[in-house]
């Protein structure tokens, strides 16, 4: 009777919300955050020279949103690193990738169907983590709406909101872009995400939280899956974006389309952001690193 | 007999200082910061480009002296962000500003006559700032004279002090300049106004309160007024400092004059800062980049 | 009797480590350190253009350790500033060092054998603080190990971890390099003394905290005095550390020893930290600017 239980789609929202991420969900996380640094154009080269500052900077792809968000309630921004168990797993994931022999672990994560999966289950983590950020936000400011769209905005960006200062303790410095100029999909995600889970939290919305959960994550995976295995970094928002934005704002109808090609016209234009580089010539700068 | 009690000059600087601020005087403040955020040279093209940028530069300009004082203070530096209906008005206030059609609110409200009403306003938003920062560090460190000093002059000065993170966000860096540096006229005099209420809280000035918020906001609306007027950024402080400066720090006599003037002759130097720009400049390249 | 007592070296430890820093070492301590400051090319111009700043970045220099620490453990930033005396002896030191007629107190202070007792009380005061910073951190989280070690390296390290903010003040951007890429000995032996306070405190260790103090601003103190008289910066760990990273991280034997000898090569390389600078050439170049 607990296995049909369990088989039960109506029950399913509720148990797949309340599923524990650690250790396998957050492993595909710091794996995939750490993949991510190792694309850095020059991480591989601060890797050799300053283990200490790789070893931060891998730190800080991990655990940025729990940095962000504590900073933003006014906590210590290092509390969550009193989790021994997840700083030696994503320690440990940081030494694999960068410091492997033959660099095996990279070849195995990077194996694009290991990838595909690995990017699913981050994707699993980043929704919780938007919905555990307006839900905190929500208990401390009960009618603090606009702080619980930050919160679980920072919550699910994570790094990308200080790429520009994370990109500093590596000794690069690109003032003229970051990612609040130029968002990306998943940060443009986080934001519409932690907007309904906000109304969802003030009881504007009527769906269940677990509900909301479950299709986000959906929404999230199977978009962030099919980017990475297409090399595309189109945002579904897109065309939606480009009209209320013309409508709201006055910005030319198709602008970041445009801006996209813009940039890929210009090849040696500071402006390119991580994002707008494709992974697959992020790979190769990776691999010529080594 | 109510009107002639409130007519008894006696009786005013007390009523002066616990009139309400939101929304008249609250408006005039988010109207004239946030003008002053369309005078910087590219906040234009980034409020078509990236809404949410413009809106966080805005808010910044807004907020940022609650949030500066909430960070000297340990709490959350969101925390002013729960008055929904602060942010709501300085939200309405960027939207006007920005993108009005034909540019209407932006012309009624740079409308000099209009806007000299609008800085005397803000003035006595500020004033009421500092002394609110000033009793707020003095409620929670008894004797830290010095940190009642700079929570008040944060308050006071607000986004100048971190004007250097707030144009990074619009993918601007300018390094070699900062407020501390060289600073503008309302940062010099939030410096002195907390310095004098520091004084004030700790019983070593034969004044009350509300006389002193009185004087300072007459002192800060005149000087602001005749300033804006006149297209200035002289300091009235300029003869006392430069001569203050000279016996204890052995500054050159008229320093800070002929540092203008330097600047002034050198067209293409990159360490003109925003207050060296006279506003009629800054007015010109706002309209250009409509 | 008490002398006895005292002379009896089972009970130094002990006594050495509850020996009071205010004012002698404290003094020392500040007095190094603006020193230091005063080294830094371009410091005494803005000492003359802009007093605050300068006040400023000798505060940082001063209280550095504390403001990181309490940043770290979610306090106000400002806490430390409640201490009164401690701030004005600090802001005593600023204006000798760098505003004394005739540069009098610069010149005895920076006289070799002078600055040799200095530096060494300097590094009483450094370990204390290291030891403090993480016992305090165990009180508020007993299992963190890893903030422990946090703690205890950033009140060990201080302004240097946050050197590139603080030239910001002074209106000079170096994003190319930082402390964490490129550590001098006093941040790596904070980090290791940091280490070692963290297993003492978990009780990994077998000595006595008192021991530990003394064993190890023995060490600090002696390295450091070699280290001044010699104008060296040779780190005591160099042969270890290059063996350890080469057999961890597959870092080329020898790299910082090399990386050193490739910076000297190139006179020009804007990678040079200021810790590269040899103590000789930021003397003269200070000189030059009086």
């Amino acid at each position: 009777m607990d296995v049909l239980a369990v088989l039960n789609l109506g029950e399913f929202p509720h148990i797949f919300s309340k599923m524990g991420m650690f250790p396998v969900f957050d492993l595909a996380y710091y794996i995939v955050s750490i993949l991510y640094l190792k694309y850095e154009p020059g991480s591989v080269e601060v890797s050799r020279k300053s283990p200490v500052a790789s070893w931060l900077c891998a730190m800080l792809y991990c655990f940025g949103s729990y940095i962000l968000a504590d900073i933003m309630l006014g906590s210590s921004p290092i509390d969550y690193f009193q989790h021994n168990s997840h700083i030696l797993l994503a320690s440990a994931v940081w030494y694999l990738i960068f410091y492997c022999p033959l660099n095996l672990f990279y070849k195995c994560v990077a194996f694009l169907p290991v990838k595909l999966v690995l990017v699913a289950l981050k994707e699993v983590v980043r929704t919780r983590k938007i919905a555990a950020g307006v839900h905190h936000a929500h208990h401390a400011y009960h009618h603090g709406f606009l702080i619980m769209v930050i919160v679980g905005y920072v919550k699910g960006s994570g790094v990308a909101l200080i790429s520009n200062f994370e990109q500093l303790l590596r000794g690069v410095w690109r003032p003229d872009t970051n990612e609040i100029l130029n968002m990306s999909f998943p940060t443009k995600a986080s934001l519409y995400g932690a907007i309904l889970f906000t109304l969802q939290e003030a009881q504007y919305l009527p769906v269940s939280k677990s509900t909301l959960i479950l299709v986000f994550t959906l929404f999230m995976a199977t978009s962030k899956v099919v980017m990475t295995a297409r090399h595309s970094h189109g945002s579904p928002f897109a065309l939606i974006e480009s009209w209320v934005c013309h409508l709201l704002f006055g910005s030319p109808l198709g602008g970041s389309e445009e801006d996209h090609h813009h940039a890929a016209a210009a090849p040696s234009s500071p402006l390119k952001t991580k994002e707008e580089l494709s992974e697959g010539a992020r790979k190769r700068k990776a691999k010529k690193a080594e």
